[in-house]
């Protein structure tokens, strides 16, 4: 089953559009493609015609190409039909969008069953039912929500795979948009009734050279699945993220009734999880960072080498006292801890800031350079911490607002990192007037994040790709 | 001693103005005030002249009149003889800007306890050393960082003070931005050699008027003064919160370098605190959401009774069905749990919605209406579980992202709360273009949040202000 037509047709046809309604979803999709996408795209409408100003054909065969891809956007009832045509036609994949299969009970289950065998027997890569589809930018985007009322990532190295519509449009695409996460391809799996999680984990891990990063939103493995999956996301050259949904007593009814799988244990997946490299995160914001801190360094240009967080030792470089508390009371939640420092490197420290921060700075760990420092004093301690071996990364707590540090800051860390190859994760809040200090950062690959918490959890990432690194080099 | 004239002074004189440098503390407060608050404001430079065409004045026994506040920005040494001329000129409040007290160790100790005298002895309300100082919009801003730096808040029902002046322009200022919480007044105690925490909750919540909210960030109480605090909480009309930092072991070690001040045991402080009506958010994102819901639920106008949620019985009315898998996963951990509806409910419910939703909706606890959902369908929903007595709050996640729902939807559910007085917390991502929604519910006081985590955590702070009412009900 060649999935890659799913992704990268060279043309696609779309049945299940509406002249009346103009929000029916066949109608949004065959439009949305036609006027913002790059693909071939082709309309079916049993009368012909045309809708919005294109031309729309009576029947598939009529069509001056065989297209590579149909989006079905029709009842259940009906949507078999178009299946064996696929079939008959050799249109080698589908997408589905309409619901009343297996998520409804014993009839939609039958149905389900009956399109399972058709795509089977004829090798039809088919994708949902119940899903909004694929957006593979910049060809293709059958999500049947006007572009205009959701907001759409940029590309970039990540591959979504998602259970829930609503989750990928908002946990993703929403919150991606809004920390400028990139994506290669995502896709809605709905009932993954062809289709599922592990045949597209190894489509993307192996086939697909835009994605280094897989993301899934899941609320259970496919029966029988579990074991290839976890063997594949084991051997992927990309990391593997499952954001899992579901796992509580009363998410496990709540799945039931709404993707029809079955939820496991949450103990259970996790370890399984953790055994073959899959990165689990706890939360909306565990995950989000994760994603950021993977898409930053999965860029060709890279700054420091990620694979060298072993302990967890880090050193906090902050201009408020109150920042670097907060910061060291939240190592320990992730496992990571502060180096202390001897008093000759307090010394030293000291002599490297100017006068006016020396006297009211502090050198313990959290370092604290107070409102009084400047570019040069945060660029010259950067420096000093880089050449201690014990430390294995440098959180950056900037706050722009001092007037004695300019907007140059930002370049001045990057240039620094370049130089001494130290891994540094910085937190500066996100505002649009600080815009040009988290550029010069980003720009160089250097991952700033917008709250303290976050910074830490990028660095308690950068240990995860250090191990999933040191078993891979085992072998 | 009278705190109001930290924060309501007619008039107030500022001490340590650069001629030189234009990013010296003293000046910027100086400019900033003339030229962007309302407050009656004096330079004094020995030299006198002028800067920034503004008039300054040799000493400050030569202005027109004895101002109510002096903002001291000159270096440690110098600052006593400043405070002694309060003392024989009767100023009867001032703001010591600079370090070089107790933060800095014994030398600084002495100077600190010399001032602590000075100030005593006079009844002179010092605020600092160490600090930087007061926002009172619109009359006055002593905090010396240049306005266009950072990001300040609009005007509402929270009094801000913290011990840590990053802290209270990130944390808050920025974050209060972004989340639209306003401020009453903000202030940052450094030090706190003479003005602490105790007397700012006393100020705040007996004197106040605009205050109903007072949020703290402290790194521990002022020694001996901590049982004040908790009586004085505990008594409060207004509801106290304190983000606390430094309660980890190396957060402890940190925080003594920096204010000079002694952190407690977490879980003794945690224990006093909860006994004493104090909410104690344990993230930053907590903090946030319970001040926000706080401040949303201060305003006058009111659509339900927040004193109601008693067992934490939830309802969540979803359009996305992970979203409410989402949701449920996340009650048992701030202690709340859905409601299960009777087969008569849910065969109601189904009833009242179209019918392309009808058929493959479902009506368990998470209710999932899919995206074939319209505006009438929520709001019948709505008015559906409002009657039923069992549930005590509804959490809508609306993702209005499908062509379905319309920009009314917000106007539509703040009206229908406004009729059914059921307590509800709505979900839907901050993004520019759903404003119209969010405004609508906002304008009625209905809390949006822009997470699923911050809407359940919400639920959990509508509980905290139930338990609050009914500790004050039962005295």
């Amino acid at each position: 089953m060649k999935l890659e037509n799913l992704f990268k047709p060279k043309s696609m046809a779309v049945v299940g559009i509406s002249k009346k309604n103009p929000l029916s979803p066949g109608r949004i999709i065959f439009v949305k493609n036609v006027f913002e996408m790059e693909v071939e795209v082709y309309g079916i409408h049993p009368e012909g015609g045309e809708i919005e100003g294109v031309n729309l054909y009576t029947r598939l065969d009529e069509l001056p190409e065989i297209p590579n891809l149909l989006v079905i956007a029709i009842s259940a009832e009906d949507t078999l039909d178009y299946v064996q045509v696929c079939a008959d036609l050799n249109i080698p994949a589908c997408i589905i969008i309409g619901g009343g299969f297996a998520e409804i009970g014993s009839e939609g289950i039958k149905r389900q069953k009956k399109l399972e065998r058709v795509a089977n027997d004829n090798d039809i890569a088919v994708l949902g039912p119940n899903c909004i589809g694929v957006y593979s930018p910049p060809l293709l985007d059958t999500i049947f929500m006007p572009t205009e009322r959701l907001t759409r990532p940029s590309k970039g190295t990540v591959a979504l795979i998602s259970q829930s519509g609503g989750v990928l449009v908002d946990q993703f695409f929403h919150k991606f948009n809004e920390i400028k996460i990139g994506v290669s391809t995502a896709v809605s799996i709905g009932n993954r009734a062809v289709v599922d999680e592990t045949m597209l984990l190894e489509y993307f891990s192996k086939y697909d050279k835009e994605t280094s990063n897989i993301a899934f939103y899941l609320e259970g493995f496919k029966s029988n699945k579990s074991k290839k999956f976890l063997e594949l996301a084991r051997e992927s050259k990309d990391t593997v993220i499952i954001y899992f949904g579901g796992l509580s007593e009363q998410g496990i009814k709540a799945t039931k009734s709404h993707t029809a799988s079955l939820s496991g244990n949450d103990k259970i997946i996790s370890a399984a999880l953790k055994q073959n490299l899959i990165v689990q995160p706890r939360s909306e914001l565990e995950l989000l960072t994760y994603l950021k801190l993977f898409d930053v360094l999965s860029h060709k240009r890279k700054l420091f080498d990620s694979n060298t967080i072993i302990y967890g030792r880090i050193a906090i470089l902050s201009i408020s006292g109150g920042h670097g508390v907060l910061c060291v009371d939240l190592l320990k939640k992730y496992g990571l801890f502060g180096v202390e420092f001897t008093e000759k490197e307090k010394k030293e420290m000291k002599e490297l800031v100017n006068p006016v921060a020396r006297n009211i700075a502090s050198f313990d760990n959290p370092i604290d350079l107070t409102g009084s420092a400047r570019d040069e004093d945060i660029e010259n301690i950067i420096h000093y911490l880089s050449k201690i071996e014990r430390i294995e990364c440098i959180i950056v707590l900037i706050l722009p607002y001092t007037p004695s540090i300019s907007f140059q800051i930002g370049r001045r860390i990057a240039n620094r990192v370049s130089i001494d190859k130290k891994p540094l994760i910085c937190f500066i809040p996100y505002i649009q007037k600080y815009g040009m200090i988290i550029e010069a950062l980003e720009l160089s690959n250097i991952p700033v994040f917008h709250s303290i918490e976050e910074a830490v959890q990028a660095v308690s990432a950068l240990r995860i790709l250090t191990r999933r690194y040191n078993f891979k080099q085992r072998k």
